[in-house]
């Protein structure tokens, strides 16, 4: 169950930082799509490692090999296999972290649940490596949302303290959209100067930096997604927290709604046009776990990288004693910028697999 | 799959504000224990409308009828079904919501969904009413995990502008935990006085306030939850926004660990005794989607009730034209205090089931 | 799991033979489909005891009281929840049961699993009297794949050695199928006769009989199912075996066509006017999973009741030791006559989700 | 969902007959388990082509290379991916079959189900290559199985009409089984060398031979499986009927218990020592859907293999009117041998799931 993500469309996830690869099985696409390759490349860079000052050394080329589900670059109806080789691991970067594990990481919890047996080379499983497979899918969704003229995008919203402006919830739109597609997306570029400046003070101090990332969908149609357990906000979180780092999703106003008096934070419904919509969208464009039809709006945080070259206190699980830790090799110091398109993958996914449901029920 | 959760426990619940009954199926639970039902009718009292200043006037004894899955009050291994009747619905009170749907309601997405064929009454299936089939499987579960001396609470951690102080995240327990099972749960009661005059002034004002709910569980066993899309995150917040108002969902420091470094968010493992353990708990007790071992800590935010006397601006859907909507009938000012012990029976639930799987692959 | 099937369509059963009731959670109902209600009872009372001189004499009404999911008797699009009383269970008939397992029946595997807690009246969850609630959700789907012009009908093909003709597997239509909701369903009214002399002996005798249903779904559009682990075989098999006696299932030629070489059993396709379909159907309608347009047609086994009142060899479960066994109370001499609208729902909810699905993707 | 499998141990299989790979995504192994990779090969022989006189000529390394999930040939606890490469597809020898299906194969509902995208080279995702992936996934949990003394075998049962002795179904054991893990695995080898006069026969004859398979499960302990829709039966046939040409599946006595009164089928309950055990096995080891600690024995009826060299009546789908078809290429006049192994994977996976499932609720 652990990789394995949603209902009509399935995806199945595998690998690990060091294996010889990572990949994806993606059951239920339709058949008859033509990917765009190109596109899809340039999305999987959007997540690369090496592509500036602020992301780890690590290269790698990153392109899927495609291994089934497709002819002539078309989907045939079955499952497509993408697989990444991993050509760039440096084995010997992560030798004491098997017996010391990085506080804050998943080595301890890798430890406790799979003992000796784990891979604890470069995180194993729990590598932000398992993106790439996760970005393999959500890009082809991507690309089969835009179809039906529906649209995600993601930016940065805050990195440390400092904060970008937020879309405006109300207009955000597919022009707006398309400008986000960079290495370092922001809507307010002075702010983003600032990021890096804070990333890269990080960075010189050994440190890392933790961060929020704010979505949008445009152009889902009303109605989608179902009361109770499968709801819009719960399909999203349950594949949001899927992604390493994940600590928070909140969709709308979300915990600012908390502070709110019912009159301040109910959308009135007006007529714009011939269509129903309301004011604001306070309600980040779901009700009841169904689209309201405007855009569906959402935060996730980010925890800064636990991989720091700082030195901490953690304990050897052999001598079961407490011992120091300093990290070396190849770490971000700050991974939110390369978790945008990770963000826009997760929710093309899961917007993708409800709009299925829906139309089943139709 | 809208309103089932669960793998090795499945729940299966149904049920609209105004229908005969609410009820839900529940599968999986072990043979041979031994319901303690005074406990779990007090359980459920605790989400039961009106029992004092701040909740609606609506009463029903709300007592859940059992009809299968027990043999003399003892689980038989056959799934247990429980029921209630709705005895006191007053259709009437909700008449010209069938035209004019409440801002910021599932009315009206409900009616882009099933038209009109809705169940419009009370909120039909999106009501908070059909929290307590929700608090029926999670109060078995509950008792259940304290056999396994788990224990889980929740307290009202913020009404409006007005905190309550958290729970010490490495220190909770279970002696803690235990004097919150009351009707309006605080840690600070002069905290909670304010946050009742609050929900007070709201009422008069015919308007309603959010808030946020804190939950702990204390005793997770550490190795619970699969990495990726079966984390202890993604099962939590899949239930969670299942509980209608919830608008984000934090785990540990959540959002505010966004404005950290690392240095600053990690948590130091450390030596308690024989236990490895970790010296704060920033990470609300899971890592990789796994238990640590330490209290497993996370806050729900609660929108406030769209459902508010003051005259608000909607629309006809019938005419297709602005009008406005002043909401009568009994509705709660705040539904938060009465919401705690859904999020602590949503927890139980997401827990158990958990902890199933990974008692599975022992 | 155990109670739950399906995916876009899911059903959760409850219930033990003498709990207070047995009954069904349906979710993923379209909204605003008028249930016939008459017709739903028609159908329910084909599957009653007490209706002729094969069946057992425990009588009941046997009509669900309908919980939720419906508005005036339309489906509102939330799940619809259904009990029916068990208002005639005597459970004194049983009580030697408790120690002396009945050879064949499940007595002795729900002892082994639950223990001193199962529910050991009238054999529990395992009891024959489950499969009412499957017929309500399998009566409600019937109605609506009768919408869409697809017909289901089955008919006792075989009674311990005597056999009623087959199904014509090509032309079996829905006039023919009409005639079939009969007490007694066969096609053959000779070997019919010859069927019910057989089982009164067998009554007489205090013995029981086995016998086979043949059953047909009509009009299911080409395309529908999914290769592999989702195929129309998958799915019904995966249901069928859910009605307790049933103890193999095969389709179109099935075991027999074991025996042929691929020139005799393969179906040659023709034109039919402007249709493609094949001239003879040994295939039962599925090729690769997927429905080819030709009529679905299966067989289920069911094993002879293993309830006799003849003198049986047993155990004693709290001696250890071996102990005689004769049941006393009514059971069916030949529960076949009652499976066959058990057959029949089945496969109307396995072929109704699975044309959801296939519409999910279109 | 078409290509995924299981609940607690989930696969995920991909591929077609000409795709680059096919391979399978394993989550759910237990971390530490050293797979005898030797032995998995040798496992995976039993299902390739090209050994004997009877399958078809193409001949494939068909050893997997593993992606994912191990440490030095052990299982860390992270998702196993094993891929095999198509390195012998000779894709223009299937040519007509573009526009002419193949008479009760696949070709013509995946040209309805997928239209002109479908992959038509070798039957696509409907060929039976993509039963090795399914056998990668049942040789680990066969090992896994034995580890808990639990021993699956199969063998050939019926040839057209060439049967070979059953099983004894109370005591056929490990040592028996052991002895059937050969290229034509048979209990009489005079009814083996019989068979295989049959298939060479129907080779020259450019036809094809159905058949049956027998398959024992042994050592499962009682209680495993879970009441209606999670028993025995209904996983192991829901996964059964996703091997291609599979068009029944039975239990114990199966469809031939019908034709018995219950007197007859019923199997006594008997001291065996100290163990509960039945005298007979009729119930081929499950009762109501739960093992009952008797050997598990099923039955699985295969079609002849519709591709065949003779010339057959079919359609031309471009021009819509009938047309010839010879196939030509390489295909085995018999795939029951091949199949034999498939079945005894198949059984391991459901068992071993199974066996999860119920692990977790003790």
């Amino acid at each position: 169950m652990s990789s394995v993500y949603g209902n009509n469309l399935k995806i199945s996830i595998f690998g690990q930082s060091h294996s010889s690869a990572i990949g994806v099985n993606i059951d239920g696409l339709p058949a008859g799509f033509s990917i765009n390759f190109d596109e899809l490349n340039a999305f999987l860079r959007r997540r690369m490692p090496g592509r500036g000052e602020y992301a780890t050394q690590r290269r790698e080329p990153d392109e899927p090999e495609f291994l089934s589900g497709l002819v002539d670059g078309i989907t045939c109806g079955a499952p497509l296999a993408a697989v990444i080789r991993n050509t760039d691991a440096r084995s010997s970067d992560y030798g004491q972290l098997w017996d010391i594990p990085r506080p804050s990481h998943a080595d301890y919890t890798a430890y406790i649940k799979y003992g000796g047996a784990r891979d604890a080379r470069g995180g194993g499983a729990f590598s932000g490596r398992l993106t790439a497979p996760l970005c393999v899918a959500g890009g082809i969704c991507l690309q089969l949302l835009r179809r039906e003229e529906i649209h995600i995008a993601a930016h940065i919203a805050q990195i440390g303290n400092i904060a970008d402006r937020a879309f405006d919830p109300v207009h955000v739109g597919a022009d707006e959209m398309r400008i986000l597609k960079e290495a370092f997306p922001v809507l307010d570029t002075d702010a983003g100067g600032r990021m890096r400046a804070a990333i890269e003070c990080a960075r010189q101090d050994g440190d890392s930096l933790g961060g929020i990332v704010e979505c949008a969908a445009v152009g889902m149609p009303p109605g989608i997604g179902e009361p109770m357990f499968d709801g819009i906000e719960n399909r999203l979180a349950g594949i949001l927290f899927g992604i390493p780092a994940v600590k928070g999703v909140e969709f709308g106003n979300g915990f600012s709604a908390a502070e709110l008096r019912g009159s301040e934070n109910n959308d009135a419904f007006i007529m714009r046009g011939d269509a129903i919509q309301t004011r604001t969208n306070r309600h980040g464009g779901i009700l009841g776990g169904i689209t309201s039809g405007m855009p569906v709006i959402f935060r996730v945080a980010f925890k800064p990288t636990p991989s720091i070259s700082m030195k901490q206190e953690s304990v050897s699980l052999s001598r079961r004693e407490e011992a120091w830790l300093a990290v070396t090799g190849r770490h971000d110091p700050c991974i939110v910028p390369r978790a945008v398109p990770c963000v826009e993958a997760a929710a093309a996914i899961a917007l993708y697999d409800a709009l299925l449901k829906t139309r089943a029920h139709v």
